[in-house]
């Protein structure tokens, strides 16, 4: 739903405008960009910059400015020699479901790309939330996330390697990782603890998801417990800012 | 916790290094200063550009880069003249308790600052989320969210005058709404639907917090549902990305 302060009478663009009342010439013109792109609906072609910088009178700058405010919030997507509206941001729920279980209940195509699975000495940080000892063996699972064949995000779990001895012969890579444990190894999931954050992407991770280094991405650490209390695995999952939004029910305490 | 592949023996800085080994000339000025910041320690005063840019030997522009990110990711803060070291982000859990209770859990002292406490009629797209008639009067009450007397948020609540017709006489604005509802009113909640977000601030938001305009933010839009599950109010609250991480634990469905 749009900001409703937009809605009220007199007062088309509103929520945007500092108190002083002096509206930044980009501001103006992301705001009549904002118009155009209902109008035009998901999948529509923007027209090109020279003919919108004519139309609201503005220079590149300003235009490009407001543009690139657009794409940072998801509502326009670069598509080979254009650009176009975005769709609405997928909606994930926060929750113990698998990514998998979560892109399919949008209707999207859930699929992971194998970056690199790796074993590596313990570090003495990671230690504690995983249940390891410093230095002991412990995998790194790296994929890149997928819906429907578009890079959305990228997922590091970390377990101790006497957890899933054989994780490197055994398991499929771009299939559920959850899947895998409950099937194969019967571990299943007690809890979890998350903390969910905005960061900047670094260059490689930019890279690997295919987005512009200083696009915004929610972040989100997980560390989960077996089902009976023990740690397990910690997950840092890395998702487009553009295009993912969490929803949660919160209930009395 | 830092992403454990950085203490990987003989990888100081892989995890932001693109797979085809080329390190952008700013992200390693970046990490030369992350471990700066750490050896400075929180309050501590960082050098000034030009000894940062003659230490590191890079050019002004490529330095800026650099503190530019720290800056947006919440590791570093302008304080008057000088730019020092940011202490960790609060972490807010996810829960049907106040922003208030959830400050105080951390230590800090919460506030909050009225920017505007006025009626009007309810837009159709508002109407289902707090049970309104559309036309109906709502409130619409915009308070600046304080954390130690430091602006870190923005938060609106929607809803139906019907519901709380005394609120512009009975209410404090810089106390706990939640509390007015509960002992005024007598409503407590029953549940509440969030959705999270990071979206970037407009410039009248940008104003009223006091962030740089381009400062990625998180965005929670909540639906709450009263005692008998009849909808309540509808909230958009902005804080901070640099300095506010959420926390929720999750169980099984």
């Amino acid at each position: 739903m749009e900001e409703p302060t937009q809605h009220r009478p007199g007062r088309p663009v509103r929520s945007g405008i500092p108190e002083h009342g002096r509206i930044p010439k980009y501001y103006a013109v992301k705001a009549r960009l904002s118009l155009l792109l209902e109008e035009l609906g998901e999948g529509g072609l923007l027209p090109t910059e020279r003919d919108l910088a004519e139309r609201y009178e503005v220079s590149r700058e300003t235009l490009r400015q407001a543009l690139r405010e657009l794409v940072l919030e998801g509502r326009l997507r670069r598509a080979g020699r254009g650009t176009v509206v975005a769709g609405p941001k997928l909606e994930q729920p926060l929750s113990l479901a698998s990514y998998t279980e979560g892109v399919r209940r949008q209707g999207r195509r859930p699929g992971r790309h194998l970056i690199g699975l790796e074993q590596f000495p313990c570090p003495a940080d990671l230690a504690p939330g995983i249940g390891a000892a410093p230095g002991e063996p412990v995998w790194h699972l790296e994929r890149v996330l997928l819906a429907d064949d578009e890079r959305v995000g990228l997922e590091s779990t970390y377990l101790r390697v006497a957890r899933a001895p054989r994780l490197d012969s055994d398991f499929q890579p771009d299939s559920s990782f959850y899947g895998y444990l409950k099937d194969r190894l019967g571990i299943s999931f007690g809890d979890a603890d998350e903390k969910l954050e905005t960061v900047l992407a670094t260059p490689r991770e930019a890279l690997l998801i295919g987005t512009p280094p200083a696009l915004p991405m929610l972040l989100i650490h997980r560390f989960s417990r077996d089902q009976d209390g023990r740690p397990l695995e910690r997950v840092r999952s890395l998702y487009r800012g553009d295009r993912f939004s969490f929803t949660t029910r919160l209930r009395p305490e």
